[in-house]
């Protein structure tokens, strides 16, 4: 069967996440539903990261097999009236022919993820949901100096999610990197993988190092400690954005 | 009575339009029912543009005149509090004392705005509502050109909603650019003040120009017409932001 490659942006805001699941929309399930109702055929599609309700793609990536071998573009423009028509608020930017090898998961090198913070006392209007409002000054540069103790490879056991799935607490960080413009604070994370609510830890954390409570050798000691219980609050989903996965080619 | 200036952002999506009106909420009655409920005042609060059901602020700005001389930052903060317990995508991104001969309107020597357009096959999922999505590839520098033709001071007859109720039709039109980021293509217009629809006059028109349909020596044709007729569809509002006032100081 032909292989595609959805390159997939989204809202995460109305769904319970990427993957399907019994307890609501997911925009796996309006993906596949879109293949259903054009195609006829029920397709499971495998995705790059399964990020969590309420988090954004703008480059999400999946792969589908399907029995018909579509030009590509009208498999993306099919696909797109189909979530149009079922008001879906997810969008196939892009669909190409993909080798019987591409895994979407699994072929994956490097996948790059932004947090926005918007650091302002005014409350979020055209933001809202789009990102993390924290009305308090934050030190961008001490969160930068701070975020640079978890770049490379680590146990990240303190920055993970009690129920991550993943066999290993170790991953390899190959960018970590905080910036400001004027009231937008960007968090810049690059790994080949990332554990559950991996880059949320981080960037809750270096929210305490921005406020002044924490400085960077804190979290270069909650690292070390290999405890979930030294994470600092966990940042909220609306500010973070899949933004693009990095395959062999 | 002490007369504060706020500059306000909002998504205009659930809203009729910045003026209060009786078919529905405004952007408007929602920062009035924010000063009743923190106040107890009902006081009518005058904005620089009335920007119409649709289009979005990100800075706005009003007068109000209170009974109480608050700290401005009081006052901000307590008016985005009332505004976030009444779930309006409305925040007061400042508030400051104003001189009493102060009219956010009639004190106002330049309006900026800013015209969104996503020009990309894929529909919208992230700028659905805040951008118009035009799927086929527009040329922007055509577009350009095209919009130097209505620079300067003109009878603006042709690019005016037949409802718009200013005396005159003449405007003088300092800045209309276009530029291409990418998908996006930005339409930046300055004048002392706009007619009605002015800017979703300009910018449907202009797309016949980045659509090869009109030349700019068209778009010529048509100002000089001085005929509503002559003018372009109208771009729908979902793109539009009232990004900034100059008043003298």
């Amino acid at each position: 069967m032909p292989r595609f490659r959805l390159t997939i942006e989204y809202d995460g805001t109305p769904y319970v996440g990427w993957q399907r699941q019994e307890n609501g929309p997911s925009v796996q399930g309006a993906v596949e539903k879109a293949i259903l109702s054009l195609t006829g055929e029920t397709v499971s599609i495998r995705g790059a990261g399964r990020t969590d309700s309420g988090v954004h793609a703008l480059g999400q990536v999946a792969h589908a097999d399907l029995s018909r071998n579509w030009a590509p573009h009208q498999l993306r423009n099919a696909l797109n009236a189909h979530l149009a028509m079922a008001g879906e608020m997810v969008a196939v930017l892009d669909a190409r022919a993909a080798d019987d090898s591409f895994d979407a998961r699994f072929s994956a090198l490097r996948r790059h993820y932004l947090y926005r913070i918007v650091d302002r006392p005014a409350r979020l209007a055209l933001d809202a949901n789009r990102a993390w409002w924290v009305p308090r000054r934050l030190d961008h540069e001490a969160m930068h100096a701070a975020a640079q103790m978890l770049v490379g490879k680590h146990d990240f056991t303190t920055f993970r999610a009690a129920q991550c799935q993943a066999n290993s607490p170790v991953r390899t960080i190959d960018r970590l990197d905080v910036t400001r413009n004027g009231d937008v604070i960007e968090i810049r994370a690059t790994a080949q993988s990332f554990l559950h609510n991996q880059i949320r830890s981080f960037t809750g954390t270096l929210k305490l190092v921005g406020d002044g409570k924490w400085t960077p050798d804190d979290v270069k000691a909650a690292l070390d400690a290999r405890d979930r219980k030294a994470c600092g609050p966990v940042a909220p989903p609306d500010g973070l954005y899949f933004m693009q996965v990095d395959y062999p080619e």
